[in-house]
């Protein structure tokens, strides 16, 4: 297999700076490019003060030409650069939300902005639903970090129709609220804190509750509760639920979970049912499951945990070029988490 | 007023000590004795380094006459040293787990350990529902920390019976883990990390249950997940429910929060319904409850947030303390959250 | 001594809000204003959520009208508001930069703009050296955070000229810092993590130098290192030095703190020497001060801590006032630190 | 070069978890033990929930043979199993203090023991100073956290017999202390804190010391103190001192560490003199060095970031068993920090 050259657009915030982190020593893969309008010129371990040995300045966003290019813009911006990309010869995954709907009206009532190119489709990419899509697709929508850990724990109860309804809880690591400081991600205020927010009204909502419906053919319904929490990488999803089928137990359940994920890579359903955390996947590509528990009033559980940005951004991604490009999927993806 | 004495027993830990720090400029109350079977002889200060002005040392339990008696011991141990303090003719306060149940065989099945008084029947002090009730009362179950969160977060709809499930996915700090270092509650292991544990098997969820079954005279089930998280102090309870009555709104549920808890002192409905987060009541005897969403799939969502020290243990018993005695319900409780 | 009225102006940063905190139940204080430019018309429980119970609003800056004013402004913008609020006939205590200085050059070079009233001078504040000054002044300048950790922790080895040089090694919580986020302040960056800024060049240097100076009566030199620590409030410093005489012992050093602050309210020499923490300060107005050692190479340590927010702020502004206006000198100041 | 087989003696601490981390997808090595009398029989993962991946189980002591045996053993019990392994053969990297010492003295003054094998002597596994010696040792001793970012910090200063008398203060994460809880690493004490500890008296001193002393062959002295921070990974060491020529200029010494370091693979210092932080080492084997700088009272400082779990122990042993190897020095070690 010979090089392929990979281009990261936008790359000056913490998506940008995990792709260099983990493409860097990735045995198939050249970093050539690597933008940012109001970074360009400056080294990037100027701002990514890890990648003292990444030997590159971030440049303008003009001349992209790469095999394979990442769009780490954010949405509303990024949907105006992909197709000149496509059209390029250049696959492109793109880590916004812009291309992540099947159905626009969705995407523009939940972003409140009009999407400029209602007919370019691109696969979902996540891979243990969409890996044979992925193989052949031009354009991966990479998925939210809250929708891949809320649907990796949802997969199995869904495919088999087995709840009507799905409440997630999710805990999210101040990370996800990105690089630019605000009064939310502003230390005194979320140290020491749980921040609740937008309830009831968090646009991964639609995201998770269209892949779920698409994915299990019915209606099945999801809330969504995302919560800050003072750590700085990693979501933990708790799944809340009941069973149409009072019958079944949690083992029925946890073996459901093992045989549905028993070829991934990526994804572990814990020895023992054991309760996943975030300390375990830190800084990896996997994703745990577990704490599986049916309780004597008949409501499920079930518990994942990734890292946001790697898992739920841009390993993901890179899992994603891994398949595009026929290389191993976990090729650069191997760290084991950093524990403690 | 005149002045009464009050015992401490069992103060070495956590709460002990909350009770000594809220206690001290207490304008009615003399501390008269804080004991400790295992530091017996040192000064209160050893233990709780911030306590450098309380002049005390720790007493072995023996001879403890006082008009109020706190028992911060654990369960199993405080119940069998109650009775006797009650025949003396103390008021006791007990902060432990031993005399919350009404129904003996649920706590028995719960903590796994023999009730030895079945017979001796506590009020539970949450005040927001007993407040007349542990104006006479001779002993008070001091609610756990969960149930404090969970129950406020629950009244006004079990009272009209508007929900048939609760599903309480609650966040906890650390020091509700108690003073004992463990695997659990070590640094590198709950820093930068959200574990969730006793999944559907937490011996709070049935404190929760009886109460709001007797509450609100219903069936209503509660199911009960804790998540501890990289906090000090603090339970931020994320309630779930579904309405039988899909015609309320949100700003119905709001009123109904609003209007229950219009004349407490200590729980605040927050203004707007803004959401409510620990670090806003850290230090205080305060519970804010806001965030009332219902989503466009007919899920609620209440939050409320408690000092799990405080609300949830210490001020809480003070203030039943401060019911019981005739005193100013708040005396000794002003202290506004430490913010940030 | 009848009620006075207190004004804070500035009062929407983390000053503001302690000086409220604290303030609100001082038995002799009326706050009757509360200023913002920029929040004018909010309620303060908007900005500090903590504040539920406030039941005021932010004003604009005109008319402002008390017997004691509090300028929590910044340096620059503080010293032209306070000459007329002097004229008025208020007494100002103002916690920026910009009367702390007596030498006008010093604080001209540091602090990089030009002093416009050069000729008003103010009582540096704090109590353990100027006292008996406090009581009769009308401006006091607030000594700077991390001056008054590094001041307290120097004074007895200053005051018998015992050390030619001090190197202060100084970590300090993120509340610091203010309530503006920042790149600094931003929780991914700070979190986990310690990071040293202004090496040699912060302006809190030349005013302890100046202090130390002054109080000792010769030209005793500092050196200052500031770190920032993933804390949200406290500051502990680390006061190295080499004793000119070498017969003196760890005992003899120890001796000496415990006799100069032995009637001190707030400066606690702890028992045994033991080590203070951040933890044991936490909200209250105290200093602690141990872990005094002179190692096997002549090399002396002495350490304090102090919340950074309260004796390094508001609390010492309060302590201030207190002894202006003839009232107990920890009137308001009670609280004990919040542990854990 | 063919394979080789390591042995990890002592696995089930935070050290054995990182070697076994990082030396998984090394090429050239194959664990074929790791050891816990405590733990044998249980699978890797259970005790390091990172290492799913891992499929091996802990045994008991006995009857290890290996190429290259790691001991992650504590001093005092390591020093009892070397000399066999030793006898039989293998390499022996060993990350207690047990064989640090040249002086068995100094060893049995600070550690409190008697050392039972005063005559068997190791190479202090400091490749920046003996790298050649180390080429060819049987018996590595890896430095200590502490000393290892010390020392760094230092050589060119000691090199050039520059400074008398080195003040390092060090500031530490908690994984520092081990797996094993205890007071002072429960979370609820060490979070939000920062708690200085062995003012004087660390064992660390003198083996910087000694090998500072040995390196700059003069008797230059060294006080230390370390400050428990509350961060889960790394040392960030402050080394404040006096140079004797005082004509010497900030950037005069920049230019001497870039000079000393610029071979180096895993020392860095920062471009344009930046300052070091924890955020931007985690995880890698890297040590930044930075903020160097002499103030107006000619003091001197300069800063050094760690790992303490990698450079400060597994990384840097790795490190020594590819110098003796004949590997790549980086080998299993080119993992960038992870930031945020």
């Amino acid at each position: 297999m010979k090089d392929i050259n990979v281009a990261i657009v936008g790359g000056s915030g913490y998506t940008g700076g995990e792709l260099i982190r983990l493409l860097k020593f990735h045995p198939h893969v050249n970093i050539n490019q690597i933008t940012s309008r109001k970074h360009a010129g400056k080294k990037v371990s100027d701002l990514h003060p890890n990648l003292q040995d990444v030997d590159l300045k971030f440049t303008d966003v003009d001349d992209i030409d790469a095999d394979v290019i990442f769009s780490a813009l954010p949405h509303g911006v990024s949907m105006n650069i992909i197709p000149d990309l496509l059209e390029n010869g250049s696959k492109v995954i793109d880590l916004s939300g812009d291309f992540r709907f099947n159905d626009i009206d969705t995407y523009e009532k939940w972003y409140g902005i009009e999407h400029k190119y209602p007919d370019l489709k691109a696969v979902f990419g996540l891979p243990e639903i969409n890996r044979e899509l992925i193989k052949d697709a031009n354009l991966i929508a990479n998925p939210g970090c809250f929708p891949t850990g809320a649907i990796l724990s949802s997969l199995p109860l869904v495919q088999d129709k087995l709840v009507d309804h799905l409440i997630i809880d999710s805990k999210t690591g101040v990370s996800g609220a990105g690089v630019t400081p605000t009064n939310v991600t502003h230390y005194p205020i979320c140290a020491d804190n749980v921040a609740p927010y937008a309830v009831g009204t968090h646009r991964h909502m639609p995201e998770i509750q269209e892949q779920l419906r698409s994915f299990g053919n019915y209606d099945v319904n999801v809330s969504f509760t995302p919560h800050l929490v003072p750590v700085t990488r990693g979501i933990l999803t708790t799944n809340h639920s009941f069973l149409k089928d009072d019958s079944l137990t949690t083992d029925d359940i946890y073996e459901l979970y093992l045989k549905k994920y028993a070829d991934e890579l990526f994804v572990k359903v814990l020895d023992d049912n054991n309760i996943p955390s975030l300390n375990s996947i830190r800084g990896s590509n996997y994703c745990h499951i577990g704490g599986i528990n049916i309780d004597e009033n008949g409501h499920l559980v079930v518990i994942s945990a990734i890292d946001n940005l790697v898992k739920g951004a841009s390993g993901q991604a890179i899992q994603n070029m891994n398949i595009i490009c026929g290389f191993d999927e976990n090729e650069s993806l191997k760290h084991l988490g950093l524990y403690p």
